[in-house]
C-alpha cells in the first residue's frame, strides 16, 4: 500500500516542529515533505544578535535538511493549492514552470509578512527584522552609517547618519535597539571622528509601555535601562510616514507631529497575510486562516494550518478559558506538536484533541548584559535575567551543532573585538544580458512570466496561439516580448527558441511593471505594440 | 608647519602594506589617509576557503581601521586625479557630489579588474573569484545547485546543475576547484537524491600544465591528485563563450569545439585595467601604470604606483637580472615596503632605492588536506605541503584577531559538519520608490547622475541652466528627468527640490542605460522629449 503523503508548507516554528513531531510519531508510516522558500530554520529571537554582529549569520540558523533527516526538503515557492485534485502548485529553481505535487494531508505554516502599506514611505525607506537577510543587512547598514559619518564634512548629513529609529516597542524592537546600541558602543573607538553623544537612538512605541506582553513593572525596568544608555523611548507615539531623509511621528496625546532626520529606520511592526494566503480558496478571519479547535481548516478535511498564518483557538490549561493563540514562537511550536498528533490520529481514524496550552513565560534581552524575564509567574531583571535568557534560548535552539556554534560565537564575542567588516550588497543590476545557443529554449510554454525581453543580437522563433491556431513569429534585434503576459499576469502561451546564437536583455518583471506603470510614453508604446 | 599629506588609493596588498610601513617609518610626521571602496583587507589566498564554507566571510578578512590605527580610513570611490591642483576627486556615501581631497604624495594601488569581454557571455554567466562577495556568492550558488538537483524531476536539468566548470588553472582556479569539491563531498550526504558520481567538475587551462608558475613536477602532482578526486583537467584548452545553459571550449591542438552544459562557471582569468586607471592622465604600458625603478609614476614627481595596477620593474636580488614584478601578493607586499621607504626618503630629500626582490616560493592547496609547495628551491607535496600552506598563511595574515578567527574556523571545521545554510542574494530591484517632504533636495547641482526619475505623486521644481540663464521647470506626475545627463554622462546642471510631498520612481542608471540602449521605442521617445 502506498504511504499517505503529508506535505508541510513553511519551515518556521509551526512547520518545522510539525514535521519533527510527525516524523517521530509516525515512524516511517507516512511520506513527509516540507516545502520552504529558505533552506534553514530561523530562531527569530537571535536575529537582533545577528544584526549586532554578535553571531555570524550562518551560525545563528540551522539547515532544515540537517534537522529533518528522513524528511524530504524542497526549496521552492508554493503558488497555489488545488483542493479538488489534492495538489499544491509550485515553482522551483530557474525553470519557472508550474509543477504539481500530490498530498493526502496538507499543513499550511507559511507565517505572516510585513505589511507597511498604511505608513507611506515605510516600505521603501525602512529596514525590517523578519529574517536572516534582514538582520545581516541591518548590521552592514549600521557600519556603513558610521563609515560615512566618520569622514563627511557635512554636519547635517553626519547627524542624520548617526540617528537610528526603531518602530515598535515589542520584543523585537526592544532587543533590536538594545543590541544595536551595544554594537555601536563597542565599535565606535574605531571611528575617531564620532563621539558616543553624537549617536541618537529612538524607540517609537504606540502603546503606553514597552514590552506590553510583560508586566508593567518589567516594561518600566526595560525603559529605565534603555534610557540610562541614551535611548529616547517615545511611548504613546505613532509612526506616520517616512521619506528618504526623515521619519515622521505623532504624539498620540497632543497630536503634535515631529520629523526626525534619520538614515536608519527599523520597523518591527505591521504584520499581515501573504499574497499566497490571501489567494487561497479558504476562508480568512482577521487576515488569518480560520481553523477549528483541532487546527483543521474550516470546511476541509485534510488541510491544516498552524503558526502565525492561522487563527488558532487555544484553551488555557489552567483556567479552561478559550481564546486565540498569540503570534509567538512558543505557541506555534506547541500547537505544531498537537497538530502532529491530530494528523496521526486522523490518518488512523482516532479522535482529535483540542489545543490546550499555557504560556510558560517570556524573556527579553536589553543588550549590555541586561535582560528581563517572567517565568512561571516569577519576575527577574538585570544580569541574572540576561543569563537566564541566554541559557534558555540556547537550550531551545534546534540541533546540537547550532547550539555549539552559537555558544562559541557568544564565548569569543566576549573576548574578541567585534568586526566592522562591511559586506554591503554587491552592486547587482536588475537588468542583465543573457546569451543563448541555437536551439536553446528561452521561454517554455506555460511558464510564469518573469521578465520583459529585448533581442540584442541574433534571431529567435516565438510560437503563439492565436484564435486556436499556432503561428510562428520571428524576433530580431530590437524586438521585444513579455509585456503582455506581465500586464495580464497570465501564463505565457508559446515557447521562444533561439534560431541562432542570440543575446537578450532581460528586465525583471517587477521593475518593468513599475516603470511601465508610471512612465506613460512607455505604456502607450507597448499598448500599441501589443495590439 | 603643516604635515605633508600622503594619500593612498586602494586597500589591497599594495595599499595596505604601503600605509603600514609609512606609519612605522614616518612616526607621525606625515598625515596618512587610505581611500578604499571596501573597508577591509582581503587575503586573497583564503577566498577559495570562503567559497567552500570553511571560513566565515567576515572572519577571513580584516577591517582596515583595525589594522591601521592612526591612519585615516575613508570608504569612498575615487573618480579622477587632478595632478595640477594636487587633488583627488571622489564620491562617498549617498550624496553623490564630487568632493576633493588634497595630497602632497599620492599612491595608486587600485589593482586590476576582471575583464572578460573577449569571451562572449562570460561577463553575464560566470562567477568570478576576486573579492569576498564573489567567494560568498559562489558558496551560496553551489548550495542552490544541490538544492535544485536534489528535487528536480528533469534529468537534463539535474545534470546541468551538477556540473561545475572552472576556467583557469593557476593558483586561484586550482584552489577553487579543489576546495569546492571538498565542500560538495562533505555536504552531499544531506542531499539523498544526488550521488557523488553525478557531480562533474571540469578545470579548463589554456597552457600545457596547471599551476604553470610552479615546477612541472608539482603541476603534474596537482593534476594527478585532482584527477583522482574526479576532476576532469583539460589542459591546452581555451574557453570561448558561455550561454545561460552551457560553456563552449576548444581544444587548442585539434581545434575541436565542445559545449559543456553547466549551471556553474567560475572564471579566474582575464585581468585588465579598471576604468579609473584607463582614464588617468598617466601613461599606461601593457594596461598598467608605467613607473620607474623607484616606483614613481613616469613624469610625475609626487605620484607613485604599486601592486597589480602598476608595471613595477624589479631587480633580482640574487642574479641582478631586471624584469617586471609578477602580479602576486608577495611582490606587491614587498614593493609596497620599498615604496614606503622611497616616499619617506623623497619627503626628506634623501636618494631613492630600486626595488630588488626574489620570490621566496609558492604554495597551493588542493583541498582534501593536500597541497603543493616550493620554498627556497625545495619542493613538497601532499599532507605535509598542505600543513606548510596553512601554517605559513596564518602567519602572513594581518592582525592577531583575524589569525585567531581563521585558526578557530579551521579547528572547528575539522570536527563540525559544514553548514548548508543558503543565503541567496536578496531580490534586488532596478527600480525603487522614494518619498520626499516639501523642501527636500532630491538632486544637487553638480551631482553625478545616477538614475532616471519619474514623478509618481506630488510636484517638484527643477532649476535648469539654459544659455547661461537659470530657468525653473515644474515637474508633475508622469514627468521624468535624468535621461539626458545619463546619456551624455555629464554632471547634472540644476538641482531638483520637492515643492510638496512627493513620490518618485527611481531607476538605476546602469539598468536604464541598458534598456534605452536596446529598446528603440524608448530611446526615440526620450530623444524627442529631451530636445
Amino acid at each position: 500500500m502506498k504511504k499517505p503523503r503529508v506535505l508541510i508548507i513553511g519551515g518556521g516554528f509551526g512547520g518545522y516542529f510539525c514535521a519533527k513531531h510527525l516524523r517521530k510519531i509516525c515512524r516511517g508510516t507516512v511520506e513527509l515533505e516540507i516545502i520552504s522558500e529558505i533552506n534553514y530554520f530561523v530562531f527569530q529571537p537571535l536575529l537582533p544578535e545577528v544584526a549586532a554582529g554578535t553571531l555570524n549569520p550562518q551560525d545563528a540558523v540551522t539547515p532544515l535538511r540537517t534537522l529533518l533527516k528522513g524528511v524530504k526538503v524542497r526549496l521552492a515557492s508554493v503558488q497555489s493549492i488545488d483542493t479538488e485534485a489534492k495538489q499544491v502548485v509550485l515553482i522551483q529553481g530557474q525553470k519557472r514552470i508550474l509543477q504539481r505535487l500530490d498530498y493526502d494531508h496538507l499543513v499550511i505554516a507559511t507565517g505572516q509578512v510585513t505589511n507597511l502599506s498604511m505608513f507611506p514611505g515605510f516600505e521603501d525607506h525602512s529596514l525590517t527584522m523578519k529574517n536572516l537577510s534582514d538582520a545581516f543587512r541591518l548590521r552592514n547598514h549600521i557600519i556603513e552609517c558610521l563609515e560615512v559619518a566618520d569622514v563627511t564634512k557635512f554636519k547635517e548629513l553626519k547627524q542624520r547618519y548617526l540617528t537610528f529609529v526603531v518602530a515598535g516597542g515589542g520584543f523585537s524592537g526592544v532587543e533590536t535597539i538594545g543590541e544595536m546600541l551595544e554594537m555601536i558602543e563597542r565599535i565606535l573607538p574605531q571611528y575617531p571622528n564620532i563621539s558616543l553623544d553624537e549617536i541618537r537612538a529612538v524607540l517609537v512605541q504606540r502603546g503606553k509601555t514597552i514590552l506590553p506582553e510583560m508586566s508593567a513593572e518589567l516594561g518600566d525596568y526595560a525603559r529605565k535601562k534603555l534610557e540610562q544608555r541614551g535611548v529616547e523611548v517615545l511611548t504613546e507615539t505613532a509612526i506616520q510616514s517616512a521619506t528618504r531623509y526623515a521619519v515622521c511621528i505623532c504624539d498620540r496625546n497632543s497630536e503634535q507631529q515631529q520629523s526626525i532626520p534619520a538614515r536608519t529606520i527599523v520597523t518591527t511592526i505591521g504584520n499581515g497575510p501573504s499574497e499566497f494566503v490571501k489567494n487561497l480558496p479558504i476562508e480568512l478571519e482577521r487576515g488569518k486562516i480560520a481553523v477549528d479547535a483541532n487546527m483543521r481548516v474550516k470546511g476541509l478535511n485534510n488541510i491544516w494550518a498552524v503558526g502565525d498564518s492561522a487563527l488558532t483557538p487555544v484553551t488555557c490549561k489552567k483556567t479552561g478559558e478559550q481564546s486565540f493563540a498569540p503570534p509567538t514562537a512558543q505557541f506555534a511550536a506547541q500547537a505544531a506538536k498537537q497538530l502532529a498528533k491530530n494528523i496521526h490520529n486522523s490518518l488512523n481514524g482516532k479522535p482529535l484533541t483540542l489545543f490546550c496550552y499555557q504560556s510558560k513565560g517570556m524573556l527579553a534581552s536589553l543588550g549590555g548584559y541586561r535582560g528581563v524575564a517572567e517565568l512561571y509567574g516569577m519576575r527577574f531583571t538585570g544580569l541574572f535575567a540576561w543569563i537566564i535568557w541566554r541559557g534558555l534560548y540556547i537550550g531551545m535552539l534546534p540541533g546540537f551543532t547550532t547550539r555549539l556554534r552559537v555558544a562559541l560565537n557568544w564565548f569569543f564575542d566576549y573576548f574578541m573585538p567585534r568586526t566592522i567588516v562591511y559586506m554591503g550588497e554587491p552592486p547587482t543590476t536588475a537588468t542583465h544580458f543573457a546569451y543563448f545557443s541555437k536551439g536553446d529554449c528561452i521561454h517554455h510554454a506555460n511558464e510564469i512570466p518573469q521578465a520583459f525581453y529585448v533581442v540584442v543580437e541574433g534571431e529567435l522563433k516565438q510560437l503563439l496561439e492565436q484564435d486556436g491556431q499556432l503561428i510562428e513569429r520571428t524576433l530580431k534585434p530590437g524586438d521585444s516580448w513579455g509585456s503582455r503576459a506581465l500586464k495580464e499576469s497570465r501564463l505565457t502561451t508559446g515557447e521562444v527558441i533561439a534560431a541562432e546564437k542570440s543575446k537578450l536583455l532581460i528586465m525583471k518583471s517587477e521593475d518593468f511593471t513599475r516603470l511601465r506603470g508610471v512612465y506613460n510614453p512607455l505604456d502607450q508604446q507597448l499598448e500599441s505594440q501589443d495590439r
